[in-house]
């Protein structure tokens, strides 16, 4: 099912008591740079770094007692692993988290943080959903998807609400896209709520299935993505090229070069920590493939986990 | 002549339209490691930064016409030089600007993006004194001194008058302290508006002048020192001095590997970025050299000026 506005106003009354509601911020020389007016949606300072807490948030404190006590379960490489096991300590509940044994140590160490559950699997699809399916037998844990699922989907959609409440103005909102959890939510929660908002799609050229599919009117899997923003490997569901399709103007690729210099630009000018995958949103500005100029533009700062230790930049 | 709260006021005032009201920000995260309730005052959001940009606004601002107009001149390794030139250019006067040939390029570039003239000199305090007269000869320019100056250190009192007002009930404030401005500012907004409170100071050991004048009750300048801490190098002033030494509790020393672990910290958990010499601050609480425990603690987050290709962990 296609989550309502109304269902996103829920979880924003749901999610309320446990999540930041982040600040939208502004920097004079990116909009210099830029040539339009760029509210940033901070959501690198929400819970766990990254809004993905929103979308998990909602979808632990929907379930019933009943579903919820065996737990919640997941695979994910990173900010939905991190954001379900705190998501569920909140509740007092188990969160089982299935990882590809590479993912960033600090994510892993998150997780466990949070006192996720963890299960390594070899960093393929089929390991991690077989692993998953292992892991949903033995415990009997609800199995929360990243982004398939519409209590997440409409999680996610409360930073456009919040971005939309404090900034009424604006003409357009981009979000970046992996599994299109995100731009999903973003895009029904916008466009319900202002006629004629425009609504974009930042995706790595590198990974860039979603922009394929738009194309293609199906979905294309994603193929041997390869890009520094490791949040944005995933390729589309049913439902989230669905909402997609109906609701955003254009997904518009950016190269790794747009990515890197445009983070490292947010670090230098507005000394905020972004990971790659929200850069990708501010590189679609940054790289003027679409004419965008003199507009109040909101982007989704999607998360800010960053290993320090390895930054896209010479010493 | 030192300045009074009132001055701090009229600075406030006079700055108003020029500089942002910076946020304050909190971490979960840093609240348990440190074992208080932190509440940072984001002067790294501050325009330029850094909080420099407050004293030199002021300064600039409180000259007459007269004064003004050969426009204003300093010596400065980093944030005060961006500072002036920028306050300068909003006033529509000159900035020249002194500075170490090694001064970092990223600050060298920001001087010359505000407009600022910039004459290079040899990195000592000889060479810095003799370049600056020539400038001041040749140029009839106003010397705004970094932090020896009353109308310098009211303007960064500002910052203490904002965070005490956002957050009233603070039971200690900590500053780092170099030429002992921010600290000479923010004792006297602090102790002035709120009978009792703590106003600390952090220093690095390997340039801990202020902390061994205060032991000797006699200004013992900066012998060779040598920290990450770049913004602390320079030594008190007999102002600064005096106003430290009646009105702040203790200066905090604090090691280089306390700076370079808190300042990761910060990065990494409250994703903001924070230069050195702002995580001397944070490493007082870090390091629990001094019984903080439980207290409401306000810190003066210096500023956010870091040259990003030269981090000080490994990759």
């Amino acid at each position: 099912m296609i989550p309502t506005l109304q269902n996103i106003y829920e979880a924003a009354e749901r999610i309320q008591p446990h999540a930041h509601r982040t600040p939208v911020m502004t920097n004079e020389s990116l909009n210099e740079r830029v040539g339009a007016r760029v509210y940033l949606k901070c959501e690198n300072f929400q819970k766990v770094g990254a809004f993905k807490f929103r979308g998990a948030c909602n979808a632990v404190f929907s379930l019933s007692d009943e579903e919820a006590k065996y737990g919640v379960c997941t695979h994910s490489s990173g900010n939905h692993a991190q954001a379900l096991a705190l998501a569920a300590r909140m509740r007092g509940i188990a969160a089982h988290i299935v990882m590809p044994e590479n993912a960033p140590q600090v994510k892993k160490d998150a997780v466990a943080g949070y006192g996720g559950k963890i299960t390594f699997c070899e960093p393929t699809l089929q390991a991690r959903e077989a692993t998953l399916r292992r892991v949903v037998e033995s415990t009997g844990a609800a199995f929360i998807h990243p982004f398939d699922n519409e209590r997440v989907i409409a999680g996610q959609g409360t930073a456009s609400l919040e971005l939309l409440a404090d900034m009424p103005d604006l003409d357009a909102i981009i979000a970046p896209v992996g599994g299109g959890g995100l731009l999903s939510g973003t895009s029904i929660a916008a466009t319900e709520t202002k006629k004629g908002i425009r609504v974009l799609g930042g995706e790595p050229e590198m990974a860039d299935d979603a922009f394929r599919s738009l194309q293609a009117r199906k979905i294309l899997p994603s193929e041997h993505p390869k890009t520094i923003a490791d949040g944005l490997l995933t390729s589309l569901s049913e439902l989230t090229f669905s909402i997609i399709q109906s609701r955003v103007e254009q997904i518009v690729t950016v190269s790794e070069q747009g990515i890197v210099d445009s983070m490292k630009f947010i670090w230098e000018r507005a000394k905020i920590v972004i990971e790659p995958s929200a850069a990708v949103a501010v590189a679609v500005l940054w790289e003027k493939k679409v004419d965008l100029s003199g507009l109040k533009v909101g982007v989704i700062l999607s998360g800010g986990n960053v290993d320090l230790g390895k930054l896209p930049w010479g010493k």
